[in-house]
């Protein structure tokens, strides 16, 4: 079978065996793969990282214990937990010390023909949502996790930084849960897709508002994005980190202090919150696919991936 | 009336006429100031400040447009607020931004025989407390901040990184309030003051425990210690920021993102809860004073403040 190989920065696509399927995991046909920003960090060296990438999927399980997934369309939650510890038991196995996780971490990705996952990692996709909308399962449930970490006030006001893919999505989804949501960006074309699903937006030049906001959320990605998100925040304010930096970064400390303001680190979520907005059709996440190329053409989509402009890359689509 | 005055790193003493009272001020003698870090930064130059420095003070009130305050011993929150912002109306002055500072924002602070402070910013001193105890006050509000920051769980246990004299309070109040306090310092007779008031202290040398609290307090004042506070947290833990770091710090925000910690600046708090503690003798404060001076001695006392090893350092004490 074909499985793409990440190595020193390069991308090519080799023939495999199909994997084995140890208990408890379900054996899964690849459907379709999303690029993500993290795969291209992965390229970049950034995490040690050789094997098969991908953790943006969706698929059909071809092999399982359970004889109700078999032949369902999946998309799965990335970490593989261990399950007994004091996380796992919290409900927490994404924290858990113990986990692999799903194309970045000592687990092979999804970007191959077929893939194993534990079953307990899997969530049904409903038969209303099309395969290249289930695809943004993953990265808008990263974007709900701010919903779970605190309890936003009804209808609170927050501004989001950055109009990446992951802005557009942290915006549009805490739109669609009726918060109402300034989303400051570079790109008018990004920031339309935001606009015309309610999310009131604004071409970022230079001259930000000040102290400003009680919730931020910093999804831009640069540490000057990080400096502008404490600007924008108010004393006693909430800044949401959703940018994985790499390396040290200069942070001016003096205005978190004296202003009492609040940084909370942001990673992956859960996927119910995601599949529900998914389902109801609530995130118009189809105006983010930039390209669709075959799972044989991934050296390219990478490349491709990697451009200004270019957002959604998907892999396989529709195979 | 001899007054402190700090220019270009230098501290000398002057003769100043006394200043007028403006409507709602007291016009307050001192009896007591102490010397703060903040103060030596000023000296150092952080805040391009230059006047009379001295915002830790206990005086005794000899003007007053309220006749109950006059002859009564007071200590005084030093932030002068509008009073009249979203800020102040909802009780937190501390953070109006049009307020001035005793001693380091435009208002000339109390190392000076008298010194006006508004009436709403007294706190009548009970006269059980000594006025070497009640110098504390402020330090230990800001200390206290932390419990009015985030509503933690009864008893939980906290890790309290550094064992300058903002560490030992902040590991001493968390003790008195009947938190489990573990106290990592550098200096064993430091320590011992907070060991004695019942927190477990260790002299930490190099290898801290990673990932085992949920509560961390860094009051290191130094980039290193907040990186290692970032170590000593759990996933989803909470670091209190109660160092102000000058200038831009490299943080490393990777594990602060992977493990979504939540990092919280802490200021100055409330001078109720301290006037509580130390009114119920829970804090051996007195142990953290090295010296006590004339206030003409000023310049000498600035000097000792700095000296390594030396704690708190008083002013005109008893005078």
């Amino acid at each position: 079978m074909l499985s793409v190989h990440l190595e020193n920065g390069r991308v090519d696509v080799r023939d495999e065996p199909r994997p084995g399927r140890p208990r408890g995991f379900a054996l899964i046909r690849l459907l379709c793969g999303g690029i993500c920003n993290t795969d291209l960090e992965l390229q970049r060296g950034y995490y040690g990282f050789s094997g098969t990438p991908g953790h943006e999927f969706v698929g059909e399980v071809l092999e399982a214990d359970s004889p109700e997934w078999i032949g369902r369309r999946v998309v799965g939650e990335i970490n593989l937990a261990c399950d007994a510890c004091q996380w796992c038991r919290r409900g927490l196995g994404r924290h858990c010390p113990h986990r692999t996780v799903l194309g970045i971490v000592k687990h092979p990705g999804a970007f191959r023909e077929c893939l194993t996952l534990p079953e307990q990692n899997l969530h049904a996709v409903p038969d209303s949502v099309p395969t290249e909308r289930a695809i943004f399962t993953e990265p808008l449930a990263a974007a709900c996790e701010i919903l779970d970490q605190v309890p936003l006030p009804c209808g609170a006001q927050l501004a989001v930084l950055g109009d990446g893919k992951l802005g557009l999505l942290v915006a549009m989804a805490l739109n669609a849960y009726g918060y109402r949501v300034h989303q400051f960006g570079r790109h008018e074309n990004k920031l339309r897709i935001a606009q015309r699903a309610g999310v009131e937006t604004e071409v970022a030049r230079g001259n930000l508002p000040e102290m400003a906001y009680q919730w931020v959320v910093d999804a831009t990605g640069s540490p000057e994005g990080f400096a502008q998100a404490v600007k924008l925040a108010c004393p006693r304010g909430t800044i949401f980190l959703k940018s994985t930096l790499h390396g040290l970064v200069p942070v001016n400390t003096a205005p978190v202090i004296v202003n009492e303001i609040t940084l909370i680190g942001s990673r992956c979520g859960r996927f119910e919150p995601a599949l529900d907005l998914l389902t109801r059709n609530l995130i118009p996440v189809d105006e983010m696919i930039s390209e669709q190329l075959p799972l044989a053409d991934a050296p390219r989509a990478f490349e491709r991936a990697a451009q200004k402009g270019i957002m959604k890359v998907l892999l396989g689509c529709g195979a």
